[in-house]
Protein backbone atom coordinates (compact mmCIF):
# COMPACT_ATOMS: atom_id res chain seq x y z
CA UNK A 1 0.00 0.00 0.00
CA UNK A 2 1.06 3.77 0.32
CA UNK A 3 -0.33 6.79 1.00
CA UNK A 4 0.28 9.86 -0.87
CA UNK A 5 -1.10 13.77 -0.63
CA UNK A 6 -0.97 16.68 -1.94
CA UNK A 7 -2.29 20.17 -0.82
CA UNK A 8 -2.76 22.99 -3.10
CA UNK A 9 -2.94 26.48 -0.71
CA UNK A 10 -3.06 30.17 -1.94
CA UNK A 11 0.43 30.30 -0.80
CA UNK A 12 1.78 27.19 -2.70
CA UNK A 13 1.82 23.47 -2.86
CA UNK A 14 2.62 20.58 -0.44
CA UNK A 15 3.26 17.06 -0.93
CA UNK A 16 3.81 13.86 0.87
CA UNK A 17 4.80 10.74 0.24
CA UNK A 18 5.09 7.16 2.12
CA UNK A 19 8.04 4.67 1.08
CA UNK A 20 6.47 1.74 1.89
CA UNK A 21 6.24 -1.11 -0.75
CA UNK A 22 4.96 -4.50 -0.61
CA UNK A 23 4.55 -7.56 -2.20
CA UNK A 24 2.42 -9.66 0.59
CA UNK A 25 2.89 -9.03 4.32
CA UNK A 26 5.80 -10.94 4.19
CA UNK A 27 7.33 -9.02 1.47
CA UNK A 28 8.05 -5.42 2.66
CA UNK A 29 10.87 -2.59 0.64
CA UNK A 30 11.67 0.99 0.90
CA UNK A 31 10.76 2.86 -2.73
CA UNK A 32 10.51 6.34 -3.11
CA UNK A 33 7.39 7.35 -4.67
CA UNK A 34 7.78 11.15 -4.00
CA UNK A 35 9.93 13.14 -7.12
CA UNK A 36 10.71 16.67 -7.19
CA UNK A 37 12.16 17.75 -10.30
CA UNK A 38 13.40 21.47 -10.62
CA UNK A 39 14.74 23.94 -12.51
CA UNK A 40 15.13 26.96 -10.21
CA UNK A 41 13.51 30.23 -11.75
CA UNK A 42 12.11 27.99 -14.68
CA UNK A 43 10.08 25.41 -13.46
CA UNK A 44 9.08 23.06 -10.34
CA UNK A 45 7.33 19.65 -10.44
CA UNK A 46 6.24 17.10 -8.10
CA UNK A 47 5.12 14.01 -8.46
CA UNK A 48 3.67 11.38 -5.93
CA UNK A 49 2.38 7.86 -6.98
CA UNK A 50 0.28 4.90 -6.07
CA UNK A 51 -0.80 1.14 -7.19
CA UNK A 52 1.68 -1.23 -8.85
CA UNK A 53 5.24 -0.66 -8.19
CA UNK A 54 6.62 -1.48 -12.03
CA UNK A 55 3.76 0.07 -13.38
CA UNK A 56 4.76 3.86 -12.12
CA UNK A 57 8.84 3.13 -12.38
CA UNK A 58 8.35 2.29 -15.50
CA UNK A 59 6.24 5.41 -16.31
CA UNK A 60 8.61 7.83 -14.23
CA UNK A 61 11.29 6.43 -16.47
CA UNK A 62 9.11 7.18 -19.65
CA UNK A 63 8.71 11.22 -18.08
CA UNK A 64 12.36 11.49 -17.39
CA UNK A 65 13.72 9.83 -20.17
CA UNK A 66 10.97 10.82 -22.46
CA UNK A 67 8.12 9.94 -24.30
CA UNK A 68 8.89 9.59 -28.40
CA UNK A 69 6.36 11.96 -30.61
CA UNK A 70 5.36 11.87 -33.83
CA UNK A 71 8.20 13.91 -34.65
CA UNK A 72 10.75 11.29 -33.82
CA UNK A 73 11.54 14.04 -31.25
CA UNK A 74 11.48 12.64 -27.05
CA UNK A 75 9.28 15.24 -24.52
CA UNK A 76 10.35 14.70 -20.48
CA UNK A 77 8.66 16.22 -17.89
CA UNK A 78 11.42 19.38 -18.57
CA UNK A 79 9.92 20.54 -22.16
CA UNK A 80 6.54 21.01 -21.51
CA UNK A 81 5.05 24.15 -21.17
CA UNK A 82 2.45 24.21 -18.89
CA UNK A 83 1.63 21.54 -16.02
CA UNK A 84 -1.85 21.05 -17.78
CA UNK A 85 0.99 19.65 -20.76
CA UNK A 86 2.53 17.73 -17.59
CA UNK A 87 0.24 15.93 -16.62
CA UNK A 88 -0.98 15.24 -19.79
CA UNK A 89 2.12 13.54 -20.59
CA UNK A 90 1.66 11.40 -17.09
CA UNK A 91 -1.54 10.34 -18.57
CA UNK A 92 0.33 9.53 -22.13
CA UNK A 93 2.88 7.90 -20.31
CA UNK A 94 0.49 5.95 -18.40
CA UNK A 95 -1.32 4.59 -21.71
CA UNK A 96 2.24 4.20 -23.53
CA UNK A 97 3.09 1.57 -20.31
CA UNK A 98 -0.86 -0.04 -20.73
CA UNK A 99 -0.04 -0.50 -24.54
CA UNK A 100 2.93 -2.94 -23.31
CA UNK A 101 1.96 -4.40 -20.30
CA UNK A 102 -2.13 -4.21 -19.76
CA UNK A 103 -2.48 -7.40 -21.82
CA UNK A 104 0.11 -9.68 -20.19
CA UNK A 105 -1.11 -8.23 -16.82
CA UNK A 106 -4.45 -9.27 -17.40
CA UNK A 107 -3.56 -13.11 -18.26
CA UNK A 108 -2.23 -13.09 -15.07
CA UNK A 109 -5.38 -11.58 -13.05
CA UNK A 110 -3.17 -8.63 -12.04
CA UNK A 111 -5.37 -5.33 -12.68
CA UNK A 112 -3.24 -2.21 -14.26
CA UNK A 113 -3.83 -0.40 -10.82
CA UNK A 114 -1.30 3.25 -11.06
CA UNK A 115 -2.48 6.73 -9.53
CA UNK A 116 -0.03 9.63 -9.51
CA UNK A 117 -0.69 13.24 -8.47
CA UNK A 118 1.19 15.97 -10.17
CA UNK A 119 1.58 19.45 -9.04
CA UNK A 120 4.01 22.30 -9.91
CA UNK A 121 4.32 26.12 -11.61
CA UNK A 122 6.40 26.51 -15.26
CA UNK A 123 7.25 30.26 -15.65
CA UNK A 124 4.44 32.35 -15.72
CA UNK A 125 1.66 29.40 -15.17
CA UNK A 126 -0.26 29.04 -12.77
CA UNK A 127 0.64 26.89 -9.80
CA UNK A 128 -1.71 23.20 -10.04
CA UNK A 129 -2.38 19.82 -8.83
CA UNK A 130 -3.21 17.18 -10.87
CA UNK A 131 -4.86 13.31 -10.10
CA UNK A 132 -4.19 11.40 -12.70
CA UNK A 133 -6.00 7.66 -13.13
CA UNK A 134 -5.09 4.57 -14.72
CA UNK A 135 -6.71 5.60 -18.41
CA UNK A 136 -4.50 8.15 -17.99
CA UNK A 137 -7.43 11.44 -17.49
CA UNK A 138 -6.79 13.88 -14.79
CA UNK A 139 -8.96 15.99 -12.53
CA UNK A 140 -8.01 19.07 -10.88
CA UNK A 141 -7.49 20.51 -7.19
CA UNK A 142 -9.67 23.81 -7.10
CA UNK A 143 -10.27 25.91 -4.18
CA UNK A 144 -12.89 23.90 -3.10
CA UNK A 145 -11.15 20.97 -3.12
CA UNK A 146 -8.00 21.88 -2.70
CA UNK A 147 -6.58 18.35 -1.76
CA UNK A 148 -6.00 14.58 -3.18
CA UNK A 149 -5.08 11.78 -1.49
CA UNK A 150 -3.62 8.24 -3.04
CA UNK A 151 -3.21 4.52 -2.11
CA UNK A 152 -4.56 4.41 1.31
CA UNK A 153 -6.64 7.53 2.05
CA UNK A 154 -9.04 6.71 5.06
CA UNK A 155 -7.19 6.78 7.92
CA UNK A 156 -5.73 10.41 7.15
CA UNK A 157 -9.08 12.33 5.76
CA UNK A 158 -10.54 13.51 8.95
CA UNK A 159 -8.11 15.51 9.94
CA UNK A 160 -7.95 17.21 5.91
CA UNK A 161 -11.77 17.42 6.11
CA UNK A 162 -12.06 18.93 9.12
CA UNK A 163 -9.17 21.97 8.44
CA UNK A 164 -7.62 22.19 5.21
CA UNK A 165 -8.67 25.32 3.28
CA UNK A 166 -7.36 26.95 0.00
CA UNK A 167 -6.36 30.19 2.80
CA UNK A 168 -4.36 27.61 4.91
CA UNK A 169 -0.83 28.67 5.07
CA UNK A 170 1.52 26.45 3.60
CA UNK A 171 3.42 25.31 6.66
CA UNK A 172 0.23 24.54 8.35
CA UNK A 173 -0.86 23.08 5.61
CA UNK A 174 2.21 21.10 5.72
CA UNK A 175 1.82 20.21 9.75
CA UNK A 176 -1.52 19.27 8.69
CA UNK A 177 -0.22 16.69 5.88
CA UNK A 178 2.15 15.12 8.43
CA UNK A 179 -0.68 14.58 11.14
CA UNK A 180 -2.66 12.93 8.07
CA UNK A 181 0.35 10.86 7.25
CA UNK A 182 0.77 10.10 11.61
CA UNK A 183 -2.76 8.81 11.62
CA UNK A 184 -2.00 6.46 8.42
CA UNK A 185 1.54 5.34 9.79
CA UNK A 186 -0.89 3.93 12.35
CA UNK A 187 -2.99 2.51 11.70
CA UNK A 188 -2.09 0.77 8.11
CA UNK A 189 0.70 -1.24 8.45
CA UNK A 190 1.58 -1.32 4.71
CA UNK A 191 2.37 2.30 4.58
CA UNK A 192 5.76 3.30 6.27
CA UNK A 193 8.48 5.39 6.88
CA UNK A 194 10.42 7.26 5.94
CA UNK A 195 8.38 9.84 4.72
CA UNK A 196 9.32 12.40 1.83
CA UNK A 197 8.56 15.98 1.62
CA UNK A 198 8.23 18.72 -0.57
CA UNK A 199 6.95 21.81 -1.28
CA UNK A 200 6.99 25.46 -3.03
CA UNK A 201 5.55 28.56 -2.98
CA UNK A 202 3.59 30.08 -5.31
CA UNK A 203 5.91 31.92 -8.22
CA UNK A 204 9.29 30.83 -6.68
CA UNK A 205 9.52 28.48 -9.37
CA UNK A 206 12.30 26.23 -7.10
CA UNK A 207 11.31 23.70 -4.34
CA UNK A 208 11.25 25.32 -0.67
CA UNK A 209 11.64 22.12 1.05
CA UNK A 210 12.85 18.50 -0.27
CA UNK A 211 13.65 16.35 2.68
CA UNK A 212 13.05 13.00 3.77
CA UNK A 213 11.61 12.06 7.36
CA UNK A 214 13.79 9.24 8.58
CA UNK A 215 12.23 7.14 11.53
CA UNK A 216 14.28 8.85 14.15
CA UNK A 217 14.02 12.10 12.82
CA UNK A 218 13.65 14.69 15.65
CA UNK A 219 10.77 17.40 14.47
CA UNK A 220 8.14 14.26 13.50
CA UNK A 221 8.37 12.53 16.03
CA UNK A 222 7.84 15.75 18.44
CA UNK A 223 4.70 16.52 16.30
CA UNK A 224 3.42 12.48 16.89
CA UNK A 225 3.75 13.06 20.61
CA UNK A 226 2.39 16.90 20.53
CA UNK A 227 -0.64 15.82 18.52
CA UNK A 228 -1.20 12.25 20.31
CA UNK A 229 -1.33 14.72 23.98
CA UNK A 230 -2.98 17.76 22.62
CA UNK A 231 -6.10 15.20 21.31
CA UNK A 232 -6.07 13.65 24.98
CA UNK A 233 -6.07 16.80 26.38
CA UNK A 234 -8.97 18.22 23.68
CA UNK A 235 -11.37 14.65 24.43
CA UNK A 236 -10.24 14.66 28.24
CA UNK A 237 -12.02 18.70 28.17
CA UNK A 238 -15.34 17.90 26.63
CA UNK A 239 -17.72 17.68 29.28
CA UNK A 240 -19.60 14.35 29.81
CA UNK A 241 -23.07 13.67 28.40
CA UNK A 242 -25.50 14.90 30.01
CA UNK A 243 -28.08 11.88 29.23
CA UNK A 244 -25.96 8.96 30.86
CA UNK A 245 -26.70 8.11 34.66
CA UNK B 1 -22.88 1.17 4.97
CA UNK B 2 -22.95 1.65 8.77
CA UNK B 3 -20.59 2.60 11.40
CA UNK B 4 -20.80 0.68 14.62
CA UNK B 5 -18.30 0.52 17.54
CA UNK B 6 -18.15 -1.24 20.71
CA UNK B 7 -15.65 -0.81 23.61
CA UNK B 8 -14.91 -2.63 26.70
CA UNK B 9 -13.05 -0.69 29.51
CA UNK B 10 -12.48 -1.93 33.52
CA UNK B 11 -15.69 -0.05 33.84
CA UNK B 12 -18.17 -1.18 31.68
CA UNK B 13 -19.34 -0.97 28.17
CA UNK B 14 -19.85 1.04 25.28
CA UNK B 15 -21.55 0.58 21.43
CA UNK B 16 -22.58 3.14 19.08
CA UNK B 17 -24.41 2.85 15.98
CA UNK B 18 -25.55 4.66 12.97
CA UNK B 19 -28.77 4.18 11.46
CA UNK B 20 -28.33 4.94 7.37
CA UNK B 21 -29.09 1.95 4.86
CA UNK B 22 -28.69 2.33 1.27
CA UNK B 23 -29.41 0.85 -1.91
CA UNK B 24 -27.24 2.60 -4.22
CA UNK B 25 -26.45 6.07 -3.34
CA UNK B 26 -30.14 7.48 -4.27
CA UNK B 27 -31.89 4.51 -2.34
CA UNK B 28 -31.29 5.80 0.83
CA UNK B 29 -33.25 5.08 4.20
CA UNK B 30 -33.17 4.66 8.52
CA UNK B 31 -33.04 1.45 10.20
CA UNK B 32 -31.75 0.86 13.84
CA UNK B 33 -28.88 -1.23 14.04
CA UNK B 34 -28.25 -1.20 17.82
CA UNK B 35 -30.56 -2.95 19.81
CA UNK B 36 -30.24 -3.28 23.84
CA UNK B 37 -31.96 -6.64 25.79
CA UNK B 38 -32.55 -5.47 28.94
CA UNK B 39 -33.62 -7.77 32.28
CA UNK B 40 -32.28 -5.39 35.08
CA UNK B 41 -30.82 -6.96 37.83
CA UNK B 42 -30.28 -10.46 35.29
CA UNK B 43 -28.90 -9.34 31.78
CA UNK B 44 -28.36 -7.08 29.71
CA UNK B 45 -27.03 -7.55 26.38
CA UNK B 46 -26.14 -4.93 23.09
CA UNK B 47 -26.24 -5.76 19.50
CA UNK B 48 -24.47 -4.06 16.71
CA UNK B 49 -25.01 -5.04 13.44
CA UNK B 50 -23.52 -4.23 9.77
CA UNK B 51 -23.68 -5.51 6.30
CA UNK B 52 -26.76 -6.81 4.32
CA UNK B 53 -30.12 -5.20 6.41
CA UNK B 54 -32.17 -8.76 4.89
CA UNK B 55 -29.81 -10.95 6.56
CA UNK B 56 -28.98 -9.00 9.76
CA UNK B 57 -32.95 -8.26 10.37
CA UNK B 58 -33.83 -12.04 9.79
CA UNK B 59 -30.98 -13.07 12.53
CA UNK B 60 -32.21 -10.52 15.21
CA UNK B 61 -35.57 -11.72 14.50
CA UNK B 62 -34.06 -15.41 15.29
CA UNK B 63 -32.64 -14.15 18.33
CA UNK B 64 -35.78 -12.32 19.87
CA UNK B 65 -38.55 -14.76 18.89
CA UNK B 66 -35.87 -18.18 19.33
CA UNK B 67 -33.94 -21.04 17.02
CA UNK B 68 -35.67 -24.29 17.47
CA UNK B 69 -33.52 -26.49 19.65
CA UNK B 70 -33.19 -30.04 18.94
CA UNK B 71 -35.57 -30.63 21.99
CA UNK B 72 -38.03 -28.62 20.16
CA UNK B 73 -37.65 -25.49 22.51
CA UNK B 74 -36.85 -22.52 21.06
CA UNK B 75 -33.69 -20.04 23.08
CA UNK B 76 -33.74 -16.71 23.10
CA UNK B 77 -31.02 -14.06 23.75
CA UNK B 78 -32.91 -13.93 26.98
CA UNK B 79 -32.60 -17.78 28.01
CA UNK B 80 -28.95 -18.25 27.49
CA UNK B 81 -26.58 -18.53 30.85
CA UNK B 82 -23.56 -16.93 29.51
CA UNK B 83 -22.18 -14.15 27.06
CA UNK B 84 -20.33 -16.94 25.49
CA UNK B 85 -23.48 -18.39 24.83
CA UNK B 86 -24.97 -15.70 23.63
CA UNK B 87 -22.14 -15.15 20.90
CA UNK B 88 -22.58 -18.37 20.25
CA UNK B 89 -26.46 -18.05 19.94
CA UNK B 90 -25.81 -15.21 17.43
CA UNK B 91 -23.63 -17.60 15.18
CA UNK B 92 -26.34 -20.15 15.26
CA UNK B 93 -28.79 -17.77 13.97
CA UNK B 94 -26.32 -16.45 11.22
CA UNK B 95 -25.83 -20.23 10.21
CA UNK B 96 -29.50 -20.84 10.11
CA UNK B 97 -30.07 -17.73 7.92
CA UNK B 98 -27.18 -18.80 5.79
CA UNK B 99 -29.08 -22.31 5.12
CA UNK B 100 -32.10 -20.25 4.27
CA UNK B 101 -30.65 -17.62 1.45
CA UNK B 102 -27.16 -18.65 1.36
CA UNK B 103 -27.60 -20.25 -2.28
CA UNK B 104 -30.54 -17.85 -3.34
CA UNK B 105 -28.10 -15.02 -2.75
CA UNK B 106 -25.19 -16.21 -4.19
CA UNK B 107 -27.38 -17.46 -7.54
CA UNK B 108 -28.25 -13.47 -7.68
CA UNK B 109 -24.11 -12.65 -7.18
CA UNK B 110 -24.94 -11.47 -3.79
CA UNK B 111 -22.47 -11.74 -0.97
CA UNK B 112 -24.05 -13.14 2.56
CA UNK B 113 -22.36 -10.49 4.16
CA UNK B 114 -22.96 -9.86 8.08
CA UNK B 115 -21.37 -8.79 10.97
CA UNK B 116 -22.12 -8.74 14.13
CA UNK B 117 -21.02 -6.78 17.94
CA UNK B 118 -22.67 -8.57 20.87
CA UNK B 119 -21.28 -7.55 24.37
CA UNK B 120 -23.06 -7.56 28.03
CA UNK B 121 -23.23 -8.86 31.40
CA UNK B 122 -25.24 -12.31 32.27
CA UNK B 123 -26.08 -12.69 36.78
CA UNK B 124 -22.88 -12.95 37.91
CA UNK B 125 -20.75 -13.88 34.67
CA UNK B 126 -18.34 -11.88 33.20
CA UNK B 127 -19.16 -8.62 31.24
CA UNK B 128 -17.76 -9.15 27.51
CA UNK B 129 -17.87 -8.27 23.92
CA UNK B 130 -17.58 -10.21 20.70
CA UNK B 131 -17.49 -9.54 17.50
CA UNK B 132 -19.45 -12.33 15.17
CA UNK B 133 -19.01 -13.16 11.78
CA UNK B 134 -20.43 -14.36 8.92
CA UNK B 135 -19.32 -17.87 9.13
CA UNK B 136 -20.77 -17.69 12.97
CA UNK B 137 -17.48 -17.57 14.14
CA UNK B 138 -16.19 -14.95 16.81
CA UNK B 139 -13.64 -13.11 18.68
CA UNK B 140 -13.44 -11.72 22.16
CA UNK B 141 -11.95 -8.24 23.02
CA UNK B 142 -9.40 -8.34 25.34
CA UNK B 143 -7.21 -5.74 27.48
CA UNK B 144 -4.99 -5.65 24.73
CA UNK B 145 -7.45 -4.76 22.17
CA UNK B 146 -10.69 -3.45 23.81
CA UNK B 147 -12.46 -2.10 21.21
CA UNK B 148 -14.45 -3.64 17.69
CA UNK B 149 -15.07 -1.66 15.13
CA UNK B 150 -17.57 -2.72 11.98
CA UNK B 151 -18.96 -1.60 9.06
CA UNK B 152 -17.16 1.92 7.32
CA UNK B 153 -14.02 1.25 10.37
CA UNK B 154 -11.06 3.07 8.61
CA UNK B 155 -12.20 6.90 9.06
CA UNK B 156 -13.46 6.35 12.84
CA UNK B 157 -9.69 4.54 13.67
CA UNK B 158 -7.00 6.62 14.15
CA UNK B 159 -8.87 8.48 17.18
CA UNK B 160 -9.28 5.08 19.25
CA UNK B 161 -6.04 3.96 17.83
CA UNK B 162 -4.17 6.93 19.50
CA UNK B 163 -6.60 6.84 22.76
CA UNK B 164 -8.71 4.13 24.06
CA UNK B 165 -7.26 1.16 26.43
CA UNK B 166 -9.01 -0.42 28.66
CA UNK B 167 -8.01 2.01 31.73
CA UNK B 168 -10.03 4.63 30.15
CA UNK B 169 -13.39 6.10 31.90
CA UNK B 170 -16.06 4.95 30.59
CA UNK B 171 -17.62 8.26 30.20
CA UNK B 172 -14.36 9.00 27.89
CA UNK B 173 -14.83 5.69 25.99
CA UNK B 174 -18.10 7.01 25.33
CA UNK B 175 -16.88 10.24 24.36
CA UNK B 176 -14.31 8.90 22.11
CA UNK B 177 -16.71 6.54 20.25
CA UNK B 178 -18.95 9.74 19.68
CA UNK B 179 -15.74 11.84 18.37
CA UNK B 180 -15.00 8.37 16.14
CA UNK B 181 -18.43 8.30 14.77
CA UNK B 182 -18.47 12.08 14.29
CA UNK B 183 -14.64 11.78 11.87
CA UNK B 184 -16.77 8.59 10.11
CA UNK B 185 -20.02 11.07 9.34
CA UNK B 186 -17.96 13.40 7.99
CA UNK B 187 -16.17 11.62 5.39
CA UNK B 188 -18.70 8.42 4.25
CA UNK B 189 -22.22 9.80 3.68
CA UNK B 190 -23.53 6.58 3.53
CA UNK B 191 -22.69 6.80 7.43
CA UNK B 192 -25.60 8.48 9.13
CA UNK B 193 -27.33 10.11 11.79
CA UNK B 194 -29.32 9.09 14.48
CA UNK B 195 -27.15 7.65 16.30
CA UNK B 196 -27.84 5.15 18.46
CA UNK B 197 -25.62 5.19 22.21
CA UNK B 198 -25.85 2.59 24.65
CA UNK B 199 -23.75 1.71 27.42
CA UNK B 200 -23.70 -0.24 31.02
CA UNK B 201 -21.29 -0.20 33.89
CA UNK B 202 -19.84 -3.85 34.97
CA UNK B 203 -21.74 -5.75 37.00
CA UNK B 204 -25.10 -3.27 37.49
CA UNK B 205 -26.55 -5.62 34.58
CA UNK B 206 -28.61 -2.72 33.56
CA UNK B 207 -28.04 -0.32 31.09
CA UNK B 208 -26.70 2.66 32.12
CA UNK B 209 -27.76 4.62 29.00
CA UNK B 210 -29.72 3.55 25.93
CA UNK B 211 -30.28 7.18 23.65
CA UNK B 212 -30.72 8.01 20.24
CA UNK B 213 -28.93 11.15 19.19
CA UNK B 214 -31.05 13.03 16.33
CA UNK B 215 -29.67 15.42 13.86
CA UNK B 216 -29.96 18.46 16.30
CA UNK B 217 -29.19 17.03 19.68
CA UNK B 218 -27.68 19.92 21.66
CA UNK B 219 -25.08 17.87 23.23
CA UNK B 220 -23.44 15.98 19.86
CA UNK B 221 -23.50 19.26 18.21
CA UNK B 222 -21.23 20.74 20.91
CA UNK B 223 -19.04 17.68 21.08
CA UNK B 224 -17.87 17.99 17.26
CA UNK B 225 -18.15 21.72 17.76
CA UNK B 226 -15.73 21.38 20.45
CA UNK B 227 -13.52 18.73 19.05
CA UNK B 228 -12.63 20.77 15.78
CA UNK B 229 -11.93 23.70 17.62
CA UNK B 230 -8.97 21.80 19.73
CA UNK B 231 -8.20 20.54 16.83
CA UNK B 232 -7.15 23.25 15.09
CA UNK B 233 -5.78 25.12 17.96
CA UNK B 234 -3.57 21.61 18.90
CA UNK B 235 -2.31 22.13 14.96
CA UNK B 236 -1.78 25.67 15.29
CA UNK B 237 0.28 25.08 17.95
CA UNK B 238 2.86 22.61 16.95
CA UNK B 239 6.46 24.42 15.68
CA UNK B 240 6.70 24.98 12.45
CA UNK B 241 9.74 22.78 10.78
CA UNK B 242 13.05 23.31 10.74
CA UNK B 243 13.68 22.06 7.12
CA UNK B 244 11.71 24.49 5.36
CA UNK B 245 12.99 27.89 4.19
Amino acid sequence: MTYCVGILVREGLVMLGDTRTNAGLDNIATFRKLTVLEEPGERVIMLATAGNLSISQSVMTLLTEGIETEAGMRKTLMDVESMFEAAGLVGEAIRRVYGTYGEALQQQSMSFDVTFLIGGQIKDRRLRLFQVYAAGNFIEATQDTPYFQIGEHKYGKPILDRSISYEVELLDALKLALISMDSTLRSNLSVGLPVDVAACRRDELKAAVSYRIAPDEPYFRDLRERWSKALRQAHLAIPRPPWIE
